[in-house]
């Protein structure tokens, strides 16, 4: 059944900030789909990840396009919409109806552009937890995401011990390695070394920092896909031509894949949105240091489903592991699962039949227990 | 023994290129360690990966640097100068001496920039084959090198199975994947992205694409690692301070490290350069899309030492079994090792120990071989 989701927005008046500082206001996008039951035990949070945004299902009216999760959330679907209530909104610091660094400082008038205070994954969370409070939610069924969207659901275990049934952080990891901190600042320095880019000041103006921007997304989709899905997609294929060209056109399709990701994302994302993003991420580290990942769980009481995929490479499935086993640590329900896929960080979104099997078993689990409890 | 080589330079007239120009005249930059014996029969060929240059080993006098495979060749080392006469030349494409994008063009007398001809992996070897009859060397005992320098070790086999007796490709692929295409291409889109760049003409104005090849470097350098060496050389670790100080500043020592990397890059090499090499390492591929690698090593009569190390992702074991595989399928001599490293692709630069046993090993038997035969 094909639906056409609204998307909601909702302000509030403060948020109290990692760094010291505080935003006000602040809106949130959400969009919400299913019926909340009367107990109000059956609303699920859907966290996305680094580009995506509050369209997490449904069919968007104006563009045709499915949303970033539409395979996993509908009626019938993992996320069962004829079971459950589920939310899905845009982080703090995004470009697509949140408030971030394209936003207005009511206190200048002016985007805050490079003024907007660095935020953190537990500032997103924050204000996810605002946000359920308003929707009249004591406690969620499921916390459910994949990549940024895992960060943020151990955090909301983490930050809301007693406000969370069930976690599912998929393809995610406890804290950023070194070499996730390598590639985002690859994508930062790319955006910045822009000239249109200039200090983060473009929204007046008729530029934005579009090449440097591509750059940064051309990486991001080599780590998004493994060596070998490449390979099957694009090999050594020339595009239009069959022999070298000798030219530095887009000869391989490969390269002509990455310019069209590039060009397209400038359309759709606002660049400093990607540096702030991107350093949340790299700030992200659960244990905050004290090397005991177990140690920060040790008020955790919901039960996890942690997920990772065998070709994923830029979250591989060690992370996910270290996360099982201090969970295991502290006796907690916990089941891991590492799905073959060769799709690499992609196969959180692509890879649909098994993660929706196990998602489906695990939150008709949790609700029932809920339910017994 | 501490030894300070000189770089020499010879001119040829003309070089025919695959793509149907030629160039007209072309220098080569080469530096020759030990002394060429009276059968000129202990030659060696050392072939230089995508940033090297002809000062392979010994002290420069100038700068006090080492070469870059300094650990490997000397008296008393792997490629022994006191046993063998060890070559290493500039590649064609270069910026360090030998006939490149930079180069005079004569017929303008300006840089030739992007008007200087798309080459490839094999009209390198063609030059580098110019050098050696040049040198009055008509059968190498070895062409040897990692990463670029092992796909010009395999394309001397193949172009001149008659000229050499033992080829090292170590680190290496006989063609460029999707993956390995779609990080040159990244690379040359942040070099391209740059205003700077100005279509290549900046060598007459006081502005080069700093902030572009920067870039590329960095990205480049997240590829000569490991995610492993990464974790044990940075991990999350901040620079000169404990707390995250919530701005862009580069907080992370990973940060700092890409960063330096980076500026420190655009001092010793050119962009355009840049360009034109990883075009040629993409367009690389010994099979010329027919499919079969064993086809292509049929008149081949060298005896092969394949290395390839575990960490690296960049040019990963499979691609030195699928050359190791072909060779086999032909009868040909080939000895094959997985040397176990954390050190990534850097692993062919850094791992000298057990390299360097197997190096040795291989050399003494090739030319005992060679005298017997």
């Amino acid at each position: 059944m094909i639906f056409h989701p609204e998307t909601h927005y909702v302000r509030f008046a403060s948020l109290a900030l990692d760094c010291g500082a505080a935003l006000a206001p602040v809106d949130v996008a959400y969009q919400a789909y299913g019926r909340l039951n009367a107990a109000r035990s059956n609303a699920i949070l859907i966290l996305h990840a680094f580009s995506g945004d509050a369209h997490a299902a449904g069919i968007n009216p104006q563009t045709g396009k499915p949303g970033w999760w539409d395979s996993m959330i509908g009626p019938g679907r993992a996320f069962d919409t004829d079971r459950y209530y589920v939310v899905c909104s845009n982080v703090l610091g995004g470009c697509r109806g949140t408030t971030g660094p394209s936003s207005i400082n009511p206190a200048t008038g002016q985007p805050y552009a490079m003024t907007f205070p660095v935020i953190t994954i537990g500032d997103m969370v924050r204000l996810q937890k605002m946000l359920v409070d308003q929707l009249g939610i004591e406690r969620l069924l499921a916390v459910a995401g994949g990549s940024m969207g895992g960060m943020q659901a151990l955090q909301w275990a983490v930050s809301y011990p007693d406000r969370v049934a069930g976690v599912i952080p998929i393809a995610a990891t406890a804290r950023h390695s070194a070499q996730q901190i390598a590639f985002n600042e690859v994508g930062r320095q790319a955006i910045i070394a822009d000239p249109d880019w200039n200090e983060g000041n473009y929204y007046a103006t008729d530029r934005k920092p579009a090449r440097g921007l591509a750059v940064a997304r051309m990486v991001g989709h080599i780590t998004y896909m493994s060596d070998t899905s490449m390979r099957e997609k694009f090999g050594r294929r020339l595009r239009a031509k069959e022999k070298y060209g000798y030219d530095f056109s887009a000869e391989f399709e490969v390269e002509s894949y990455l310019r069209y990701r590039g060009s397209e994302f400038v359309n759709r994302f606002d660049a400093n949105s990607y540096l702030y993003i991107t350093k949340a991420m790299d700030y992200f580290d659960l244990t905050n240091g004290s090397h005991s990942l177990a140690g920060v769980f040790a008020r955790v009481q919901a039960r996890f489903l942690v997920l990772s995929f065998t070709s994923d490479w830029l979250y591989p499935s060690y992370q996910s592991q270290e996360i099982v086993r201090a969970l295991r640590s502290r006796n907690l329900d916990v089941a891991y699962c590492e799905l073959p896929s060769a799709y690499g960080h992609d196969a959180f979104l692509v890879e649909v039949e098994e993660q929706a099997e196990l998602v489906r078993g695990f939150l008709a689990r949790t609700l029932r227990m809920q339910a017994a409890a």
